[in-house]
């Protein structure tokens, strides 16, 4: 019976979950594969030294997280022929090319599942979709606390600021929540997905992402007239002069696959035309879940498995994509509103599916869905639609996903 | 830049698939993994020599179906060194042991994964969790052609033979339907993802299974005013005394992970303490998604997967498992018969969580839902209720999965 030897990088929450799970499960990967895993070093702030621990391991687990001096720690271990598995989105989606063109020339694999969504092996299905088929799109909710704070407003009606004080108080939400709220973690997430799906380089700063602090409980409460759930959600797709990746909030039709995932869930949905599309869903990422990702890379790694091929050449960055739009807009309740609103909206070839104007007193509001169009397209219209004598504010669209399922 | 050398054996649906999908995403696998995948031989009902395609290759996709002459082929290639990859649960829920300590001795890969669950990478991700964490549960839709049925039910109302009828005509099931319908299909599939999730062997004679043409549209119908949603569920559960694996219809709460899976599709939702619990779906296997499954194995092969560990020492098999359950009695419609039934009910320990009755002249139907209990006891108390003067036929039941989720 061989043994493989780990080296842990940074002992907070997921460390410690990872060494507890590692003592748990060691028997039985032992029992599988014929090699027993343990942990030979650990790094923390305060104690070990970086290059002894890689002198004496096998395997590095980077669980520090951050760009610096996480990218280092990595690139040594790696170009001293050392297996890699880190949960670092954040350097992986900035330094990945890099990395995982280190790990083929020397041999050993960069694995990255805990990276992109919880529990869920996204990454490892992706691997193996993209060679056994074409990837077409994948929608994801890859975040769990703006999940948690979209369901909370949802069920309760309450407004973005009390689901946010409710996540943080139950542990779904950080002191500073900027990263999740502001979309920039789902972002990091969509480029490495993007990056499997289709096998091209892309830098998080390709991704464009919006948040949810705009998100107001109206939103939410009109939305449910047209049947619409709303999610953070994450695109990567192949159009026909490129590739589009981008993160936003987004109306789903019921019948989507990723429409009743609730609560601090992720969830992944994969489609191309061999297998039409497989969803996946489980929790975010709590200290367990991640840290069971991690160690399901390290068996990886004891079977043998590969790193990422090299990329293809990049494909062109599409931004102006085209979907269907729900459209929010307070106007002043006269006759002849409406009207101009749809001239405007016609004009820009912006053709309306379903509208709902409530009065209350001397305001309306009035919601819209429209058919596809490109989003160019539909800034022009709401330009437009702001300068109107009797509309009191900026409309405000959000994309809307109309593929109906089953 | 090296091949691997592919013998097909069948070239129905799937093996026609197979080979245009390999020819297709060939490049792209080459790319990957430096090897091309190349057929080197077919061997059909009246062509081609088994022997002779053996000898030239390195793996050999079996796609015959059913257990002879399939087995003896298998057994040959695993015992010549050769890879295997098959989509034959029966087989393998019948000869998965003989044929996996084969593949072990020899150093190769038995790759099944196409055998389960249409395109949900069930298997891999099942592989690695058994590693990683300890698999408590999984409850699965394995059989599309009853899952169609029942969701035709459920939206049109129609009762079990016509919406056979409708799955016949649109091609989601048999001209003889036999397999599916009696759940035989799925307790197949369940052997063998039992096998996995706890590493012990299971024949399929030992999953108990019941499937779903004694359902009506009345359960249905009735069943929706208790929020639930009837499908055909397989489930391996790890029991205090042993585990438990078994396919029946049940009624899933609203908010759990499979309740919104419908039509054709398939989907598993795998519990443990580590990841807590996740589900995948897609759609159920259509020539192109078991290709698909099949090429992945290929991939797989050629990145160096290995086959199962060898068995656990075998676990007891409990036949008497805890549930909630439905039950459907026609009664006269006279003052103490629900008391009559409901004393009966509590005297075999079991209590009613809710209940409907529903009056129509001189019959009432009465339905309930338990809280959870012994099978066991509860056939007592159904036993004692059909000896009843004013129960007027055998009461059903029919279990309810009740954990809720989020």
């Amino acid at each position: 019976m061989s043994s493989l030897r780990i080296g842990l990088l940074g002992h907070g929450t997921v460390g410690g979950a990872f060494e507890q799970l590692l003592g748990e499960r060691a028997t039985a990967i032992a029992r599988l594969t014929a090699v027993t895993p343990e942990i030979v070093g650990v790094l923390t702030r305060s104690s070990g030294d970086f290059d002894e621990i890689l002198e004496r391991c096998d395997l590095v687990v980077e669980l520090i997280g951050g760009v610096d001096p996480a990218r280092d720690y990595v690139r040594r271990a790696l170009d001293g022929g050392r297996h890699v598995v880190t949960a670092n989105k954040q350097l992986l989606s900035r330094h990945g090319e890099e990395l995982w063109s280190l790990a083929r020339e020397r041999g050993v694999l960069l694995g990255f599942e805990a990276a992109v969504a919880g529990v869920i092996p996204v990454v490892r299905v992706l691997r193996e979709s993209l060679a056994a088929a074409h990837v077409e799109r994948i929608h994801g909710i890859v975040n769990g606390t703006t999940n948690f704070i979209l369901t909370e407003m949802t069920r309760s009606g309450c407004d973005y600021g009390d689901a946010l004080a409710q996540a943080q108080r139950l542990g779904f939400a950080e002191a500073d929540p900027t990263d999740d709220v502001s979309g920039a973690d789902a972002a990091a997430k969509m480029a490495i997905l993007a990056r499997l799906a289709f096998g091209v380089p892309v830098h998080i700063d390709e991704v464009r992402s919006e948040g949810i602090t705009q998100i107001t409980s109206d939103d939410i409460a009109y939305a449910r007239e047209f049947g619409l759930s709303l999610k953070l959600i994450g695109t990567a797709e192949r159009l026909a002069q490129g590739i589009s990746v981008r993160v936003h909030p987004a109306f789903l039709y019921s019948g989507h696959p990723l429409a009743s995932v609730n609560g601090a869930f992720n969830a992944v949905t994969v489609e191309s035309d061999a297998i039409t599309e497989i969803t996946m869903s489980g929790p975010g990422a709590g200290g367990s879940q991640t840290a069971s990702a991690v160690l399901g890379d390290v068996v990886a790694a004891i079977g043998g498995a590969r790193t990422l091929g090299p990329p293809l050449p990049p494909l062109a960055i599409i931004e102006d994509v085209v979907s269907a739009f729900y459209l929010h807009m307070e106007v002043d309740d006269r006759p002849g509103v409406l009207a101009q609103v749809a001239q405007l909206l016609g004009d820009a070839g912006a053709s309306i599916k379903s509208v709902v104007q409530q009065g209350s007193g001397e305001r309306a509001q009035l919601m819209m869905v429209t058919h596809p169009l490109p989003r160019s397209r539909l800034a022009v219209a709401l330009e437009r639609i702001e300068a109107l004598e009797h509309v009191r504010a900026a409309p405000r669209a959000i994309s809307v996903i109309n593929e109906e399922f089953v």
